[in-house]
């Protein structure tokens, strides 16, 4: 087998090598089912109690009660842009940071008058807003807690005065605590730092759920009849969940999500500071005070610079490390799962190339 | 490794034992990539090839020229009874063969004049209808090409006069050949013939595509901006679209849908005729004329000796015989990748049952 690669991918992105280890396992007979992982019926009893725990350990995760629901969806959170308005009103305010906050409020915009609350647009989203104008009566107002794309993430939660606030958490979820009392729904994509793509995390806060009653909306979209029918309206992606139960057990085995953020931290503060060591040579996108844990974003002096810098990476099994197309450059993705020695390999890595591009 | 068992269940369903061996060579590291397949970026060139590969395969298997789409998407067929409406128009005309087929019509009930064309609820659902009452102008007419809850299937795709023809293929697509040119839209979800749940499987003639045009539908919901992005308008499920596509690959060294049609068709003549040859104690749901050769669904002569055939089937490994809830009973799959030797221990415990409780 080639060996593996330091995964620095945006996402789908590096998973815990026990987690693959033990779904490697699981692909020809799921315990002692006879029966592969991928071929279990998704109202067997083994599948249940496989999607029932997974649940249980996220609700652990983010300390969610039977007040919550957790759901497991598809479509990522691209369908959860038109899925939180469409259940819970679209008159709604949104906080744009990047791409994705964009998308989320022109989903909105297709159902109603939902509203901008703040943007960072103009300065090519390097930083958080300074403040929200936010409605007391809005449906909800809507935030990106970490933007993939720009490399800022939010500290803590917005301020969102009395509104519900919703929570794209596609590239965080999960890397630190989650205030959960601050927010009245919280979604994520698996691909990033849940699982594999083709799987979405909602936590919904059960009263809001009672808004699309007697709306008629069709059953796959309606996050009451998926809350009623356990993530099984139809057939659920089992693989998805499974790999989801999985990686939350291992995040319980790491110490938790303090543990995490802990080690989150540090291996992002590694990185920044070899980039900061070297400013001749690198220039980071977000503003510090912004900066993202998780997606370190960067430029080089100039894009042949950057073209070498992939080149040597690659020779050195340093992978994923291209920036997004929007904004070009480099972008180092930290996940949970990304071990310390992928982060060994990329201070490295850059602390040898400033010496050479002095 | 516990033995496979004999895996007649509905869906998700048994996978060929090649197509999982290879998969689970590929969650660690994926051909030379270095990178699991679960955790490859779905716009890095490997994954590309991956998605365009398996697209391929689809396309030769179905017969689709380049005048079709080939879309993988996600939500399941539960999802396409609400996109296929939404994107086509909603004045249609439905066949009800079923309960899915029925779930299909209501979605479409939600969004327009949508009407009956046919309906076999009167006997149960236990034949298909001898004609249907087709309105030329309809935007379509749609049919469930088997009805995997009551064991009936169309021998031949219905005469749906000059209004486009959408299938709904979830549980017999590719288990024999496909007669595209009647056809206007094919889907399936793919947990059944095709690979893993959370993908779907779209077959859309281009020229429809443009029916959402000007209509402003959520880009995931809208056909039109997922075959312009050849399914990743966002993050499409990757490890689904992989496993499609070795199955695909394993249905062309079958020796592609002829010789899969001819041994479907002995797999299941088998199993009937073990039923037919018992009839003090076996009873078929579908009329003889209407069987699928997918799902055999039948009913002893009463409750007790189900679950003790049940039992008995399990202690043999056969799993997976227990019918749908909506109908109660028994039910064997004979989806492709079943094989042969699982119709063997099947035709052994229908005779060694009849000769017991004769």
């Amino acid at each position: 087998m080639t060996p593996r690669a330091h995964n620095f991918g945006a996402g789908p992105a590096v998973l815990p090598v026990e987690v693959l280890t033990e779904a490697r396992e699981a692909l020809l007979s799921f315990g002692d089912t006879g029966v592969g992982i991928l071929e279990l019926s998704h109202r067997s009893d083994a599948f249940v109690a496989v999607r029932e725990e997974a649940a249980a350990r996220l609700r652990r995760l983010a300390g969610a009660g039977d007040d919550w629901a957790v759901l497991f969806l598809q479509g990522g959170a691209s369908l959860q842009f038109h899925m939180v308005p469409l259940n819970l009103g679209a008159d709604a305010d949104y906080v744009v940071t990047g791409v994705w906050a964009q998308k989320a409020y022109e989903e909105a915009r297709r159902l109603g008058p939902a509203r901008v609350a703040a943007t960072t647009e103009g300065t090519g989203h390097d930083r958080l807003p300074d403040a929200l104008d936010v409605r007391p009566g809005a449906a909800f107002v809507h935030y990106t807690s970490n933007n993939t794309i720009y490399g800022t993430q939010w500290p803590a939660p917005p301020g969102a005065g009395v509104a519900p606030l919703v929570c794209d958490a596609s590239s965080d979820i999960f890397s630190r605590p989650l205030d959960l009392a601050r927010h009245a729904l919280v979604y994520a994509g698996a691909q990033k730092n849940l699982g594999p793509a083709g799987v979405t995390v909602v936590l919904a806060r059960r009263d809001l759920l009672a808004r699309s009653a007697g709306r008629d909306l069709p059953p796959m979209l309606d996050y009451a009849v998926q809350a009623r029918h356990d993530s099984s309206y139809n057939t659920c992606p089992t693989f998805g969940i499974y790999v989801v139960g999985l990686v939350a057990r291992w995040l319980e085995a790491q110490g938790g999500l303090a543990a995490l953020a802990e080690r989150n931290a540090a291996k992002a503060t590694r990185v920044y500071a070899a980039l900061d060591a070297a400013p001749h040579l690198y220039r980071g996108h977000a503003r510090p005070e912004a900066r993202s844990l998780m997606n370190v974003t960067f430029r080089l002096r100039d894009e042949a610079l950057e073209r070498r810098f992939l080149s040597q990476a690659e020779a050195r099994g340093l992978v994923g490390l291209k920036g997004h197309r929007t904004l070009g450059g480099l972008r180092a993705s930290l996940y949970n799962a990304l071990p310390d020695a992928a982060v060994d390999a990329l201070v490295s890595l850059l602390e040898d190339f400033a010496r050479e591009n002095g």
